[in-house]
């Protein structure tokens, strides 16, 4: 179901459930779930790397980001028939709404890395992963849309956001901005960057995370 | 001098050499920056999975950003003499004091990823970086250490630091403590974790990043 061939079945056991059933650190996912998202951040990053030679880290950084932050995890997930495998306490209300797909899919990835090999992890996750649910070329536009997404939003509930800058300053020869989203007058979300636009787009896309749009 | 016989030599030419020096993104060493940092990443992660096999996802979380922290990253590059080897605008008087010697160890990190493969690189940081510059016995000790320096450190300084709660937060499950470390009555960094104690220490750990100490 998931394209793999399990060698190591007990590392995939532990990956699918959630501490609310297993509550000791070496039979739930979250030791993995720790793993797994470090590797799926490598893998990411070499592959931004090389599809996008020309571009400046700053552009890689929020690739990355917009590829794999908590939403978008769940998201995908969900799409790949993970409800039905993670073992979870369906009763704990806590856990309605919250993105435990997600991280059992970041748990699932640590299993598969342990079991196969980064090699062969990079692999499965190109297959499973980017090919069939990450639109890059989609991806790239978002951060001219998240604004719009989240002042639309703001209109449609009778909310007010906007963005200041709440510092700069310098960081080795570089300029740091860090700008807020503030929404109805409370710093809701921020961002940092090396220019004003990109630093509002950061704490856009965290508030759109923030707000699970 | 490394313990690596480079086989593509221009990588590691673009790792040394820093923007000052060299200004568009594939000649200097900011991509592969970005690329390092996700491989060292990843490898910290898998190293410390096994070493601790009982520790939960909070202490491997922690136990790595104290081995790869900037401060840390660049203390190690020094004493790997990466300032010797390292192009950069000696003249340039934003860069002296920042930490641009960790910036080029992870960027050659991204370069003997992309020559060696991830398997190599693994063997490689073992035995250049973590076994010989990590003492994880005394890692593990730091977070009881890490509030009495900075304490220490403002007392002498004739400053004061207190940790106050900025906001506790319910995310799936779990209770989500932010601490703020406060100087001289403002906030200066801040930590999260599953309970104050530890959201304090990681406060703590960016506060004594931030101060250099």
């Amino acid at each position: 179901m998931l394209g793999i061939r399990p060698d190591n079945i007990q590392l995939y056991r532990s990956a699918l459930s959630h501490r609310s059933v297993k509550e000791t650190p070496d039979e739930n996912n979250e030791r993995l779930e720790f793993l797994g998202d470090a590797v799926l951040s490598a893998i990411v990053a070499d592959y931004l790397f090389k599809r996008y030679p020309y571009k400046g880290e700053g552009f890689l950084t929020e690739m990355r980001s917009k590829m794999v932050n908590r939403q978008q995890l769940n998201d995908i997930a969900l799409k790949m028939g993970l409800r039905k495998l993670t073992f979870y306490n369906k009763f704990d209300n806590a856990l309605k709404g919250s993105q435990i797909f997600g991280n059992t899919l970041e748990a699932l990835i640590g299993a598969v890395y342990l079991d196969k090999g980064y090699d062969k992890t990079k692999t499965w996750i190109l297959k499973q992963i980017i090919i069939p649910h990450l639109y890059l070329e989609d991806l790239e536009l978002i951060d001219i849309n998240l604004k719009n997404k989240l002042i639309g939003w703001a209109n449609k509930n009778g909310k007010t956001i906007t963005f200041d800058l709440a510092e700069e300053k310098l960081e080795g020869n570089r300029r740091i901005f860090t700008m807020n989203a503030v929404l109805d007058g409370e710093v809701f979300a921020q961002g940092k960057a090396g220019n004003k636009k990109d630093a509002s787009q950061v704490a856009a896309q965290v508030a759109v995370e923030k707000l699970g749009l």
